[in-house]
């Protein structure tokens, strides 16, 4: 834990303002005192709704690492992570999360995931974009090839 | 809804898995009849904890039509999206969302994130991954900076 690596996702996430790029967010990767990953805000810019800071970060992080799993690594982020974002983190798996910022405060800032966190807990059915099932009696076609796949790496 | 589409899909995860590429899940955007982005779950093989089929084919679909918004948009997916991708889902904005397998099925070939819907449910504190607060008397700066920014693009 570094006070440091805060400050300057901090100072990213104001630059990211001042130079047009997107939203109020940064975030990084750091493992033993060395960051592997930067990330900002580029959804408006980049055309990318999944370009948000933690996003953009753990993509760097891994590809520098030639891994899908940040092993041992912290995350710091100017603020408490979407669902997008929390799933992501969970994927990746790192060591710790620091956040700076609470979801209340970002809301309040006007990026209110909040709707996104209580949708996730409605079934499909009652979603405010309709989830739908289709052809679920050959939804398990896949995994069925995937059982006896003869290489397959699991994640 | 076509049920074209989901057919498409399946057959591009079981050839996912047979070329390789990463686990058996694919995914497309459609609107008015033309695909407009595809996707396939690249997670080990691209290095990128994100690379699912959906984060994939939404990221695809936004290049090409130069927007962060899938307005309009349906969504094939071979499987209920996991939460990152339905997080993803909520920021892109897709008219609807089709699927063929449930999470439960998804859960038994093996690939479970009903730990991580469980986990957005847990207050912070009590994550499997640590999210800690840290420097949040400061957490509100860039926020502050967006509110009087010159140029910024709501999202």
């Amino acid at each position: 834990m570094n006070q440091v690596w805060m400050q300057e996702a901090l100072q990213m996430a104001v630059e990211n303002i001042r130079s047009g790029q997107g939203g109020p967010f940064a975030a990084l990767v750091v493992r033993d005192g060395v960051v592997l990953g930067r990330g900002v805000n580029r959804v408006t810019t980049a055309h990318d709704p999944t370009a948000h800071a933690e996003i953009v970060a753990i993509r760097a992080a891994c590809l520098l690492l030639g891994d899908f799993q940040l092993t041992g690594c912290d995350l710091y982020t100017t603020c408490e992570p979407c669902p997008m974002c929390m799933g992501a983190i969970y994927w990746a798996r790192p060591a710790r999360v620091f956040y700076a910022a609470t979801r209340q405060a970002a809301a309040q800032a006007g990026f209110d995931d909040a709707h996104i966190y209580h949708e996730l807990t409605l079934p499909l059915a009652e979603r405010r974009i309709p989830m739908l099932p289709l052809l679920p009696e050959a939804g398990g076609i896949p995994f069925e090839a995937w059982a006896t796949a003869q290489q397959r790496v699991p994640y």
